[in-house]
């Protein structure tokens, strides 16, 4: 049975998987998913209708629905959530670390928080609370409250004991290292597993412990980022403002905050807000899609604008609309690969906001090359195309001169929006198309009425 | 005086680096360097002009030098190491973990890359060699070769007194388990933490060893993912086809190549080939970013020559010659959305190509619904505007259609392409945004065609 199981293909399994379910045969629904890897037990999850997706949490034994949980984007564990009865949810979040829980409870509205807090055990629900303060990408938000504390009276027996003893419970604290602290909380020490291996069993942690790194509670992402790119640490104590130690923030919670942030932010460059999954409800991902698109329509209709200010131009050299949507399209092209390229050194730590002006240089330079070589290319093709060589000078030198202006303020705006405390990467790129095409439009449009009696 | 370096602020610090540079001075620059953090020395190392940055890497001590490797971009540690001479280079990848030796030694060219090995440790060079066979994104290039591997035949004791033996070296080793071979060196055990400060010294690993779980050298990124996601172990042991042991995959190596992957796509969506910073030669750059727009302006061509095809349509309603780039530049942006949520689906494994259908089916809806939306919206716009209910009305079901097409394609096409063993993170926009350019067209002219008598 195990066997056949194990070794169903993924269509079958979603339907055995839908058999368990309403034939609410848990046994079997833990199964199926308890060999499949998180992501895949997530994806037959999300594939079940609504309703089914709470059900299969209620079957299943609460450490594994703990785990669908922890393995979905924290959007979709809020929901999964938000289904399940406040005491089925509070047995399950008991399952997870404190920083997880709090990250899924802090989304909930106050009234289902309350509720599942209540019949959670009132020690994880008051660090619940307390971690629901801290802004989501902080060594507060990021931290979890499990550690390994000793105070300076301990001995090294103490702790080695304490290891020995509770194997399932020391996982949790993987990479971290015994904190030792002072009887006010303020952390005063950190043992290495060599001082604990070298150690008389007898002997007090101060004589081996060295002095402590510590990182405040209201420590923001980058920074943290380069503190553990500094130091080899897998966990480092978090103090409050008082100095009192609080928590610990793992090295693995950092970079999964890191690769969160730079994946909401090459979706807020498509106008995704928010992270966007096939399994939400078909109005929200429609509303927060046009919310976007809207507003980009009143820009357009700012762009198109110029278009229509040169309408007897166009009417005296038609073939012009051919190419007006090339050179904006193009433009925008152009433009956007420099905002992608500021986007990943502004990531990268290797450009700050006050370094526009060297980006404009760098930029500037790119844009003539490129703007000469396409400008040269669209030339040739609307006089070949069209048979008339002023009309390829008139789009090629406005394609030329519009990549210059996009890749300019493709490379800088992200940069002025960040000193503006806006957000680069959902603002950067309507606005430098809106730019970018109205600059199109007025320099194809311009020059060919200056050179209207070559055109026509 | 260290106190004044350490406080100096960005723009000072810049100009006293540059003088420590010129004037050699390798105790003041390395004095410099060494508060700041990893970044900010990168940072600071790449304003500099190119010989600079060779000057540097000579001047500060080998191992500062290797912790500005690491931190660069690979792409970006190349080009340094390239500069340097090879004895030079060697001394300071010595300094790195075997893994990223590898990455760095893999990238230059065969002759570089020898003259390096040449210089360095042989037993490292061998390593080195190894590894650089493996394909980037799999255990074998993400592995370093450096680890805690016991003999099946050894003692508790003689763990413990390694351990105890040599901090510095067991720095490297941080997070991994003691691994226990037999003599042919295939993995038999793992040692955990608690059977060793347990367990008597004079006691046999296999006495307090579990089953080790181990990867092949051969398995890709996702797995990986999927593996560390199952497992709380911070490194797992790697095996080659043989099935000897012969390195460790970290799990900050795995979340580090996620976050390059995710990085890496989402540059590729803007058309950036290569991962480009401004500190690359121009030449490189532009040529780089044209190499994808030449190809974008085929593209253009092609939806292009759909306007060219109704120029007398064009040329009796010039009004719609305004709304043309509008409706493909919002298709494109709805289009472009559909296509941001499939490769985020993607990356999280909650979508297979195979899900082709089901993505469809999604998309759809939301484009029924954005596109009456938007329909509306810019019919209404254009009515006003040009005050032709008629143009509204060709306009509005233009794009509302063309939504509909474009979210549908934009969410299927990544998986078409990833079937087909494409790159959908390259190719996905400007197939997309071509195939919405020629239809969008297409619906304005050739509705407006039809509605010719209203419209004129």
């Amino acid at each position: 049975m195990e066997q056949d199981i194990e070794t169903l293909e993924a269509p079958d399994r979603s339907q055995a998987i839908l058999g368990a379910v309403q034939s609410s045969d848990a046994e079997l629904l833990t199964e199926i998913l308890d060999p499949l890897s998180h992501s895949e037990a997530l994806r037959e999850l999300l594939t079940l209708h609504v309703d089914d997706r709470s059900r299969v949490l209620e079957l299943v034994p609460a450490e594994m629905a703990a785990i669908l949980i922890e393995e979905a984007p924290n959007e979709v564990a809020v929901e999964l959530v938000e289904m399940l009865e406040s005491n089925r949810a509070a047995e399950i979040l008991e399952e997870l670390d404190s920083d997880i829980q709090a990250d899924v409870i802090g989304e909930l509205d106050d009234a289902d928080a309350e509720a599942i807090l209540n019949e959670m055990d009132e020690e994880d629900a008051d660090d619940v609370r307390r971690l629901a303060q801290y802004d989501d990408n902080t060594a507060g938000g990021l931290m979890m409250v499990e550690m390994l504390r000793f105070l300076d009276t301990d001995t090294v027996g103490k702790v080695l004991r304490w290891v020995a003893s509770d194997d399932e419970e020391f996982e949790r604290y993987r990479g971290q290292h015994p904190y030792v602290v002072n009887e006010e909380g303020r952390p005063v020490g950190v043992v290495s597993l060599r001082g604990l291996l070298t150690a008389k069993r007898s002997a007090l942690l101060p004589t081996i412990m060295v002095e402590p790194l510590t990182v405040p509670v209201d420590m923001p992402l980058p920074d943290l980022e380069d503190v553990f790119d500094k130091h080899p640490f897998l966990g480092i104590p978090v103090v409050d403002e008082t100095g009192i130690l609080v928590g610990v923030v793992s090295r693995t919670a950092v970079s999964d905050a890191v690769l969160e942030r730079s994946e909401t932010e090459s979706l807020k460059r498509q106008g995704l807000v928010g992270d966007e999954l096939r399994s939400m409800p078909l109005w929200l991902r429609s509303r927060r899609r046009l919310a976007w698109l809207s507003a980009n329509i009143v820009l357009n209709v700012v762009a198109a604008s110029v278009i229509s200010a040169y309408e007897e131009t166009l009417a005296a050299v038609i073939a012009l609309a051919v190419f007006l949507p090339m050179v904006s399209d193009m433009s925008g092209c152009s433009g956007n690969q420099a905002v992608g390229v500021t986007m990943r050194e502004l990531s990268l730590g290797l450009v700050r906001p006050m370094d526009a002006m060297r980006v404009w240089m760098k930029e500037v330079s790119v844009g003539l090359i490129n703007g000469v070589a396409l400008g040269l290319l669209i030339g040739i093709v609307a006089w070949i195309w069209k048979g008339n060589p002023a009309l390829g000078l008139v789009i090629g030198s406005a394609l030329a001169l519009n990549t210059v202006l996009a890749v300019s303020i493709g490379g800088v705006v992200p940069l002025l929006l960040k000193r503006l405390g806006q957000d680069p990467a959902a603002a950067s790129g309507p606005l430098l198309t809106t730019i970018t095409d109205m600059a199109g439009f007025f320099f194809v449009l311009s020059f060919a009425s200056l050179m209207m009696p070559w055109l026509v």
